[in-house]
């Protein structure tokens, strides 16, 4: 059936290849594509939509030599099909399978691990430095990066610092107007405009030809004619802020054109300098109800195709965090006006688009600029709103100087929500959030909490919103606790004692309150376990600290997050400034490593995190973490 | 002598300043400014350069109700003298005085603390949406950004949000073509281009209004003739790239003449939407040898004027990290092809000029871009390289996504080097080092390192860049220990003894071990202290953990940087990790707080971090800390 896939080994052939048989190539992905995604969730729309380009690419250029990056890399399943993956396929975004984003442990064709966006620009450009100074300027550098990564600062960055280099570098944009939501700003507003010139077809090199010829004179009307020269130019080819920068705007061109792809794409490889290629694509190309709702199929859940239908596999599980962190901040909207909401192209990710519909007027989505999210949001906090930050724990570590800066040093109660705050899943090291407790924590006018289960993330949020400093609360993907109870009020620093026993104490910060109680209920018969949900990594319960140690002398602290730094540390450290003993105390969380793909459960219970794990360490048995 | 400050309580006479008035009011302002370099060192060049604008903008808004922030801060001196700070701004940058940097405690004109560069557009942004939102829509909202701070990231993903958002936004580029080291970049070359035009002077709206008269039409060739008019605007109007995002571009205008200044600030209030204002300024203006060396003048030291000749006041003090970094990273690059350098506009503040010389190929400084420079570095790498990152430790903080992912994530051997770890002194809160250690040693594939005195920075360096993992070698601003001894061999995760004793022990990370070592001198005839020069935050050596409690019982841990998270947090974890008593253990660092201004000196007193307090610690003595 996947007659070419099946024999590629490597890319090497496709250079080969005629365009018929690239385009029977294509063929063959989506083929591969569309039955991958009635077996699991995966990025689906993305994948679509970059195949001709992939296929291109790898004709034109040899990327064990030369350089690729993808940006963000969850576009990078044509690119794994055809660089000798096509039989481990089946196993994409499966424990101790391939990943979902390029792995360099996978295979030499992949460079670095892209799951936070806007980076190609720069380390294409590093490579294209670094290989000149170390005498491989034969190598070139392509970075492709979307149009909803293009706005990330660090890409105009790259780009500032490209025109000043002046190295051979090539960026190609591939512009399908989305970003996972559909993009937002300044930026594409001005790619609308240049999508709306007319695709590439040599009529312009026509122009600036003649343009050329115009000559320049020295005097005032002479330089107004050249200037009138340089305008022209500017609006028949487009692409100026481009050039502006020191790049050389090519296109917009056909991406799902291969022989155009591949003329193109010679061409620029052999310019000197900095190039833009603009590639137009279309998000799902090649699966009508994918290119109909790009939106929902950015990572669909896992469906059946039926007659050209597709119907959901499964149905709905347990409400997660994430809906109850829309619902608190929708009921907290409507209940003051001066709160709003920001997000960076997460409105779908985050659940938030019935309050963008309810609400359009205090609802932002800033697109992937995460440090421009938070000093927005500072600001509108000096104007006297309340501004909660929705944002993965993960992704908010771009905009880290701002949260201190703009947030913390001047003491503005910005209200920061960390979704997929702890083992995130399928998506893997880029996209897990497990380091978020220990940075945020490190801050003053910072307060660190996590919710215990459902039913206290509403008052935390309220509690957060009535602060007169910053908040940072946690939550993991993962369907929340329903502990059918009234939580106790939330109180600064103050944790919430669930059951209370004599001979072990587990103090859980966040959603692992759910195993803890599990565990104590097993242990019941063995021994009398006090269970607290902590609620605050900072400041942390110190009455609690103490209660607790002198009470059981075994403590076990549980988070989801790393150890070094997190929440245990920060218990320890309580520990010590009271002078109490600490040798009682067992620490578990995430070890001092990056944790792989696989399900959250999966990777709790390799990570010593699940319910046996914690019995163990109730019992007293070290657990050997097995990742 | 200086008639209209002296009578200025707010900025609020202003407005009815003639414009003669208001040029003497800026021949006092400059003379201030001279007169204090002569006490002591402070931003000065900046300053001098925008005078008028600073006098221009408070005569034609209200600040008390207007949103003004100064983008990077440092040139908010002649601000604080007009808004009512003229009598205590002999106290600037010292301890308890005013602060170097705007500061919402001094006065209601100041809205946030802005040491870190490129947020105003952001923070104005979310004043002016807030504002909306709160129905005070007449509050106008005011950025100042230079064009140093301009190409970061955050400015071009605020821009991008303004364009979307329509907000009225005036966005003032202060273009006086430095970034406290000459600006670099692709935007550069843009500014450059556009100042080359030439100044503002009605011919231009002139040329508009005639071509908004050519008329459109529908077939191809009107619609090239349409293309050529917004061509042509391009060309004469300028500011294309701005635009384009969605701004309107007026200018450039002269910075320093006041009535053109009002003018066109009058003419800009009023205007709907994103505007941006290029005004060009000289840095250093008015005070010829700042002219013509402005980066010397950026924050030169403690002079005195004798006849138009700057004279140095003082001599030159003992070597500072920062010369022995500097001359550590020059020996790397002479015995290794293979080492580059990046910085982002700190050329200066690093020394690293005798490298910008020498190895010009290997030298990157990518302007106020911190989150490009660590992904290009982590490129390099992966093209063989081995490249140093010589950035602040707070400034740090904007990449530290990139430190996650493309740097410790993808096991890339990039070397951190972080000035500036550590109290900073007169610059204040913003520029103070202090979280670094918690916020690195989070995370995987990472080392954390110290030196503790100056003959062994140069050895961490180069065992850094031996290393297969990403390092952090932290080290404050002041001058190095002389240690007149051959540093033990460094090894991964092994703490140098420098003295044994029985009684107490003093675990010191970095720098401080200098007051260590006197507290231990001055000890001696009443105690036997073992001082350890920690070397390593990540790993920690484990064996010296144990022995010093061990052998101890009484151990003080040591470090410049904020306890959460921090050294004696690690070294905590360390010590439960192997069920060691913890109860000896005193961590001395920095509170749970922002440090204000003032010599390091006296900070470190004021935080319990000198020889008295640690004498005071070793002795079991509780201090409290005074600040």
């Amino acid at each position: 059936m996947h007659e070419l896939l099946a024999q590629l080994d490597s890319a090497e052939p496709l250079k080969d290849y005629s365009v018929k048989q690239l385009d029977q190539l294509a063929d063959e992905i989506r083929d591969v594509l569309c039955n991958l995604l009635a077996t699991r969730t995966a990025h689906f729309a993305s994948n679509l939509g970059v195949v001709e380009l992939c296929i291109a690419l790898h004709s034109v250029f040899d990327f064990r030599s030369d350089r690729l990056i993808w940006d963000t890399g969850h576009q990078i399943y044509p690119h794994k099909l055809i660089t000798g993956r096509y039989s481990d396929f089946k196993t994409i975004r499966t424990k101790g399978g391939l990943m979902g984003y390029p792995n360099p442990h996978e295979s030499p064709y992949d460079l670095f691990m892209t799951g936070h966006a806007g980076c190609s620009v720069s380390t294409a450009l590093g490579l294209a430095s670094g290989d000149d100074l170390a005498g491989q300027s034969h190598r070139k550098s392509v970075a492709v990066i979307g149009d909803g990564a293009f706005p990330s600062g660090i890409v105009f960055e790259a780009m500032n610092n490209a025109g000043e280099l002046n190295k051979d570098l090539l960026m190609i944009l591939n512009d399908n107007e989305m970003s996972i939501c559909p993009r937002v700003g300044g930026v594409a507003r001005y790619l609308d405009r240049l999508r709306g010139n007319p695709f590439y077809t040599g009529l312009k090199q026509e122009v600036a030809r003649v343009l050329n010829h115009v000559p320049v004179f020295g005097d005032p009307t002479e330089r107004l004619l050249a200037q009138m020269k340089e305008g022209v130019k500017a609006g028949v080819l487009g692409g100026m802020m481009f050039e502006e920068l020191g790049f050389r705007y090519v296109g917009p061109i056909d991406g799902h054109d291969i022989g155009l792809l591949k003329k193109y794409l010679a061409m620029v490889k052999d310019l000197s300098g900095p190039v833009l290629l603009h590639v137009v694509t279309e998000k799902g190309r090649g699966y009508v109800p994918a290119e109909q709702d790009p939106v929902y199929f950015h990572t669909p859940p896992k469906f059946v195709d039926e007659g050209g239908k597709p119907v959901p596999a499964s149905g709905s599980s347990q409400p997660a965090y994430t809906n109850f962190a829309r619902d608190a901040i929708r009921d907290a909207m409507q209940r003051d006006e001066r709160v709003t909401v920001m997000t960076a192209a997460m409105c779908q990710g985050n659940k938030l688009e019935p309050v963008r519909e309810q609400f359009p007027d205090r609802f932002f989505d800033v697109g992937i600029c995460e440090s421009h999210a938070v000093a927005f949001a500072a600001g509108q906090c000096k104007a006297g709103m309340r501004p909660i930050v929705d944002i993965y724990s993960t992704f908010l570590q771009r905009s880290y100087d701002q949260i201190f800066q703009e947030a913390c040093l001047q003491k503005l109660p910005v209200v920061f929500m960390l979704d997929r705050a702890g083992l995130t899943g399928p998506d893997g090291p880029t996209h897990h959030g497990l380091f978020d407790i220990g940075y945020m924590r490190v801050f003053p006018n910072l307060t660190v909490m996590a919710p215990g289960y459902s039913e206290e993330l509403a008052p935390m949020l309220d509690y957060a919103l009535q602060s007169d400093v910053a908040t940072s609360i946690r939550y993991p993907k993962c369907s929340a606790l329903h502990m059918q109870r009234k939580p106790d009020p939330i109180e600064t620093g103050k944790a919430e004692y669930i059951q209370r026993g004599t001979d072990v104490a587990i103090v859980s910060f966040g959603a692992l309150l759910d195993q803890a109680l599990e565990a104590a209920k097993q242990l019941e018969s063995e021994m009398s376990v006090t269970v607290v949900n902590a609620r605050f990594a900072k400041p942390i319960d110190r009455e609690m600290v103490a209660e607790v140690i002198e009470s059981c002398g075994h403590v076990i602290t549980l988070e989801e997050g790393a150890l070094q730094g997190g929440f245990g540390s920060a218990f320890l450290e309580a520990a010590n400034d009271m002078h109490l003993d600490t040798r009682g105390i067992t620490r578990l969380g995430i070890p001092d490593m990056f944790v792989e793909h696989g399900e959250r459960e999966e990777l709790l219970h390799d990570l010593s995190l699940d319910v046996d794990a914690i019995k163990k360490a109730c019992r007293g048995i070290q657990s050997t973490v097995a990742v």
